[in-house]
């Protein structure tokens, strides 16, 4: 199915499939460059790196032991059985948090903790529950070693100037303690991207106000606010704005300007759909992307990219807007974070039954909300959240979304659906 | 296996198998009061609900249109077709935002756009692509309508005295939106835990610092910080205390007094681990819960619990430390923000084909850390990341685990294997 086979109710333009939309937008986004800066270590967690880190020494930078027990020469032990001990004499200590003195000469041994360095001449170390004490200063060993064993080598955890961590990797905790081990106390992430929210319409008032008869409170504002800093964006909320068309304008592009996201919401009807397209025009190149798309909820979207900020018009309804977030707004966030697309494209789904039959038209990729229910067997059953996408409580009684692909006209019950979470 | 049956290598003590531990872990916790506070409704993402929310009003508060078109009454519709279209005469108009005017008689309609207001005496909207204009004041129906289409009913959304959310809900994007559209400004949640981290051993030095020859920088303080704010926790890093006794004691009983969770790391030495259960247990009942565990890596895990504080006393090994975080100090910390153990257990998993042979002995749980690559036809291969409990960079390179259960002597190639993600 092109676009040029799918046309809006109105017949007035093609609707553009899902997938052809959401490349044309992250094309357009991954020609801009993003936006670096250098933070210190803690403040760095979840953010992508925006270098290649090498390592700038060995890590650890000495052999350790990693058991209680006796640092010793492996050749001593060779041969050594619980039948046929061996038998080696204690020559020293190694202090915890020191380095150590003296040498494991053949024949000896070193008493040794867990994390102790290894003392020149020990190449293993026999753990305790393999020595039996003779005396003071004498222990056998019921076991042989191998060279190596029970320890840690020089620069086996990671090497000096080896690729610690890549570029465009994304900093979990235990990157941040790959780095704190590594003593590298500041790094260059790519900036978060920074996205400012309006939401529009003459029937909306903010959500603390008691709404007259004829409005409603703001529903979009504060959930696509909720929806941008769980991705880890910068957000500015601009309020309500109104749809006339100077005021608006001139609303979006402020926004505009200081951001390089701006959603508004509240077009749902004609007007203010042609209205959105006029301002994203206006804005400046190369404009709208796509007018509209292949979806149900979510078809009225609007893309536009003026200058360097990507616009996004979306539908007024909140089960609609917040689709089109997760399907288009969210993708963009993660490509302007530096989350590169196309890597590790895991996302982890549930597997369900669904409970029910489905109807789908073909010609549009259908997105079902669903509850999830554990079976006995552990399984899970998919029972579909029906509700107009006015109604912002279906999407508050829904675990998660199933799609139903542009060829289908529908879903039989039984068939098992990949369920996206929405947590 | 019963705890009876396990022993740790130094045959000190039983082992607990992993599950037994958690339960006894959970069961404790659960019999805590958990902590409430007011917050306002923006500040309430991703924490959870201490009470039911019952809605004050129905939403919407009037029936709405969810088209553009035109308000009727349904009856004047019926038998409407293209070839039989019937005709009504535009009688008003919604105006957006404002209480509908006029009220619409048989044979009428009201202009009405996506969002307006039903007047009186309407049932029904007619979209306007169902409609031919044939002057201004008149308009052929060329579809019949049902009473109730093409607009949200009062108190579809939601009904007044319905329980919009309930107690222990987490709150969402769309919860906030769906808690705005009803006007409920301030919410009571529980409390985020609070967790105090130590870092312990005379080998250890600040990450920001060079250690001398000897020492090593602290991972673990990092990590686990980062860890435990991913969960939603307040942290306070206490730092490096020294393991003398005295020293030690009094650094974790401060830390208890200011926290609902310690976690102090660093104690994988024989020496240590009895330091960390004499502190334990000298800070008050019930004290240790918990002296080691059937796992691999994460053996030497103490848990504890002092007046109300949960005390874990972790391994110092990176890898041991996190993965008991994971294990224990996870569920510990979703259980005292409120999170229903219980409900919803779904947790997402990638199902990977395991890419070798992997051992493992039976009577301990093993985790064992992959990298996930994408085959072409899509699906996953799990390639175990090898390497010893003290290697960061194991975990850094990792994608995610999966366990060998306590049965089992080990995993063949080619299996496949349910793979929980580190993101």
């Amino acid at each position: 199915m092109t676009a040029k086979g799918l046309k809006d109710m109105l017949g007035r333009q093609g609707l553009t499939p899902v997938e052809e939309a959401l490349t044309i937008l992250l094309r357009e986004l991954a020609a801009l460059p993003l936006k670096r800066e250098r933070l210190p270590l803690p403040a760095a967690l979840d953010r992508v790196l925006a270098v290649e880190i090498r390592s700038p020494e060995d890590l650890p930078s000495h052999p350790r032991s990693t058991m209680d027990g006796f640092a010793v020469r492996a050749a001593d032990t060779f041969g050594a059985s619980q039948s046929m001990p061996c038998y080696l004499e204690i020559d020293g200590e190694i202090a915890m948090g020191h380095a150590p003195e003296g040498e494991v000469h053949k024949g000896k041994c070193f008493r040794i903790a867990t994390g102790g360095l290894l003392p020149q001449g020990s190449d293993a170390v026999v753990m305790f529950e393999h020595t039996i004490p003779v005396d003071d200063r004498m222990i056998e060993i019921i076991k042989s070693v191998g060279v190596g064993t029970n320890l840690i080598d020089r620069g086996e955890d990671i090497k000096k100037d080896r690729a610690a961590l890549s570029q465009d990797h994304l900093l979990r905790p235990q990157d941040l303690g790959l780095l704190a081990g590594l003593g590298i106390g500041e790094v260059d992430v790519y900036r978060q991207p920074r996205v400012g929210i309006l939401s529009t319409g003459d029937e909306i008032v903010p959500w603390a106000q008691t709404p007259p008869l004829g409005k409603i409170r703001d529903i979009n504002g504060i959930t696509l606010s909720a929806l941008a800093s769980r991705c880890g964006a910068q957000v500015t909320d601009y309020g309500i704005v109104s749809d006339t068309e100077e005021i608006f304008f001139a609303g979006v592009r402020q926004a505009a300007q200081e951001n390089d996201i701006v959603l508004f919401s509240g077009g749902s009807s004609v007007g203010m759909r042609d209205l959105g397209e006029r301002v994203i025009e206006k804005l400046g190149n190369p404009g709208i992307l796509v007018h509209g798309v292949a979806l149900k909820p979510g078809k009225p979207i609007l893309i536009g990219l003026s200058n360097s900020t990507a616009i996004f018009g979306l539908p007024g309804h909140p089960v609609s807007a917040m689709v089109c977030f997760e399907l288009f707004v969210g993708p963009a966030l993660r490509l302007l974070s530096g989350i590169p697309v196309s890597t590790k494209p895991f996302k982890p789904t549930i597997r369900a039954r669904l409970d029910r039959n489905i109807n789908s038209a073909a010609g549009r990729l259908d997105l079902v909300r669903v509850q999830l229910k554990q079976q006995e067997d552990s399984s899970f059953l998919a029972v579909p959240v029906l509700g107009k996408s006015g109604s912002i409580s279906t999407l508050s009684r829904a675990d998660g979304y199933f799609f139903i692909d542009t060829q289908s006209q529908g879903i039989n019950k039984d068939t098992e659906v990949k369920v996206h979470l929405l947590q």
